[in-house]
């Protein structure tokens, strides 16, 4: 399947599936708030990521669909909490007030805690899923999304910004803050599987770290090189907030480098993982680097 | 065992535990900030909970310390989270300043988002527990914590401060918002023990609804006939809110008489569970109704 074509049938089945979310809320507004922000688009990678990784390890049905949602609520639960006005007090995401604006901050604060909280009991109610497949997916994806991973990141990321930091702490706050989760991604998307091994569970986490780097250096690389209207952001937002990032510390063609670097280390790692179905995932590799936005 | 005693031996064995969460954080400032609240005393009913319905199901071993300390971080997060000036804007907390007072605002969001991760984390890998077991305690725990349980009844009651509400809309307020996760402590205990029935299971769910309503109705009353002092809060604060109470709605004696049937309730699903070691959820429940704060 062609990438396009890959990824606008994920988000079409995935967007039907997120719709159903929520209906036993026993608040009206804490539910309108969370769809709010869950359905409003994005490129859904994650999702795509855990199904492409499912179909690579030979599991062809719906199974990805669970995973794929709490992936993107701890993603989406991430988002409405990062932008409140006491993180990077943002009022746009994608064009449209962010949820804090469009309800109050109460309300945005227990939207995104009730998204943390779902993403799990989706997986754990997962009927499809025995129970060991319940209990590494949750592993995999509280170790990548907690203080260990995610939040931890988001928080050396805050303290970062009044310092100046080394290539080596850059990576560590991306390979928390984003790789964490992509990485999960891929986990769990195995995981749907229910004798994946060990050893591509392995290599999918090279993979996983590998794309989550390039996928950083190519935000800061486009941040330099691309425009407002195409980024759907401020065009050179990174130096205006004086931001450490992969181009101030290497330059623009030594990020560009480690991007390709981190791009072959991905490919290398679906070769050793020497599964028949890494189409897609050798596409989705390709789009992080090459993307314009 | 005498209460007085259960409750200072659970608590000593739980706060030794608990000292040893959070020791992989990436970032000193959020185990910091995470212990500042996690390790702030407070009475540690739902760990008593947890250990007392392990004791009732026969599971005398330590294996109650990993749910219990899962259950006291959804509770401990979801203070940090109400104390937030978006929320209740709560500057003191048994006597020290709030978490976003002694740390800032964005310190403590991401302290109650790591805290709510990290209590799921500690249950999938819980060695002591086979995957049948965790999946029913991650169920348990997180369908008692989200949308459709805790953080749905704080929506809820956030709403209701602007309006007057019925008795029927109160106790729905109050089963979701310390209900619930009264209920989950009590069945994550029991399953403890591999083999719990369902029956059991059941009547402690019973037991659980009655002292969570029972213990709410208490607080009401204190607010009106005890003293600051006591409380440890301001006494009378409720009425200075014009918060709609099971006093304003029934009456002081209305009030009281109905936490004695809601005692009532709970002993009498303790009986029908044909258990012989339930003197703990006894003293308990006699504890909620008879305590003087």
């Amino acid at each position: 399947m062609k990438l396009d074509e890959y990824l606008s049938d994920t988000r079409s089945r995935f967007e039907t599936h997120l719709q159903h979310s929520f209906q036993h809320s026993p608040s009206e507004q804490l539910k309108n708030a969370i769809h709010y922000s869950l359905l409003d688009g994005g490129k859904r990678l994650r999702p795509a990521l855990v199904r492409a990784a499912a179909l690579a390890c030979g599991q062809s049905n719906q199974h990805w669909l669970i995973p794929a949602s709490a992936i993107e609520m701890v993603h989406v639960y991430s988002l409405i909490h990062d932008d409140l006005p006491a993180m990077d007090n943002d009022d746009l995401r994608r064009g449209k007030p962010t949820n804090h604006k469009a309800f109050d901050e109460a309300t945005a604060i227990l939207a995104g805690d009730a998204l943390q909280t779902e993403a799990f009991l989706q997986i754990a109610q997962a009927t499809e899923f025995n129970d060991q497949q319940v209990r590494r997916m949750l592993t995999a994806l509280t170790k990548a999304s907690g203080g260990q991973g995610m939040v931890g990141g988001q928080m050396l990321d805050i303290l970062a910004e009044e310092t100046s930091i080394t290539l080596e702490q850059l990576q560590h706050i991306h390979r928390l803050k984003t790789g964490a989760l992509i990485q999960a991604s891929l986990a769990i998307g195995a995981l749907c599987k229910e004798d994946v091994t060990d050893s591509v569970l392995q290599q999918l986490e090279v993979y996983g770290d590998a794309i989550g780097l390039a996928f950083q250096i190519t935000d800061d690389v486009l941040d330099v090189t691309s425009t407002t209207e195409v980024l759907g952001k401020p065009q050179g937002s990174d130096a205006e907030a004086q931001k450490t990032t992969y181009v101030t510390l290497l330059g623009l063609s030594g990020a560009k480098q480690q991007a390709h670097f981190q791009h072959q280390r991905a490919l290398s790692a679906l070769t050793d993982m020497g599964l028949n179905e890494t189409s897609l995932l050798w596409q989705l590799a390709d789009y992080i680097l090459y993307r314009d936005h």
